[in-house]
């Protein structure tokens, strides 16, 4: 069980810009600092700027920075725009469920509530609180 | 964010044959009944026998029941024997991270946190709970 690349990248992304804020980097300079390819975090850096957590500008002295109102946004914020779904078993997703217990079975109500105390847990820490736990970043990236 | 395959049919598997149980079934019968693949549902099967969690009996008469000791295991160990990893982020598996905070970040802690308290939650339901509350199968499994 895990976090799709997307929320997994969008995290080491939005922590990045963070510690460099108010700087803004291109999406090759990122790509090449966090080791992640650029379509995939073409992708990521449009879903995070149309949810205001990044601002994006174009052009010659364009790049990509974090919105500093973002520092007190969730994780549970973040890996909402970015996950897919949270069907963590399939009776948690009807449209898509194949279980021929679905209706029947307390085991949904019980992921149900298993994924609640999950994103809850993701509700206690703010982006601003990982950047400042952090303080550094690794010298690869000073 | 989701369980594999995997384990979301070995919980179809153990409900059902926990619901039958003493009764045995074939892998050919439980494949057809729960519309899972017979490839697939036989290595999960070995998976749950070799966790005494099935009793497997070979032959012309042979078929695959719940050992009845394992109502008082809990959905916490049946997911354990079946998922592979519960690396939410990559950090939590070091040996197959590419992040470049490993080490640096905070996040490691936090979803190892997060993926602990949805593991705690797992303990509190067992096997034996949910055959009781289901209390009936559906029709088409009768």
């Amino acid at each position: 069980m895990h976090l799709t690349s997307q929320t997994d990248y969008a995290l080491r992304l939005v922590i990045y810009l963070g510690a460099l804020s108010p700087q803004k980097r291109t999406i090759a300079q990122i790509a090449d600092q966090l080791q992640i390819s650029r379509t995939h975090l073409m992708k990521i850096v449009n879903r995070l700027t149309n949810a205001q957590i990044l601002h994006s500008v174009r052009g010659k002295n364009g790049g990509v920075a974090i919105n500093p109102n973002a520092y007190s946004i969730t994780i549970a914020e973040i890996v909402g725009y970015t996950e897919p779904n949270f069907a963590i078993v399939e009776c948690l997703n009807k449209e898509e469920c194949s279980c021929v217990f679905a209706g029947y079975c307390s085991l949904t109500s019980f992921f149900t509530d298993a994924k609640a105390v999950f994103i809850e847990h993701l509700r206690t820490k703010t982006l601003g609180d990982v950047i400042k736990e952090n303080s550094v970043l690794p010298p690869s990236l000073n």
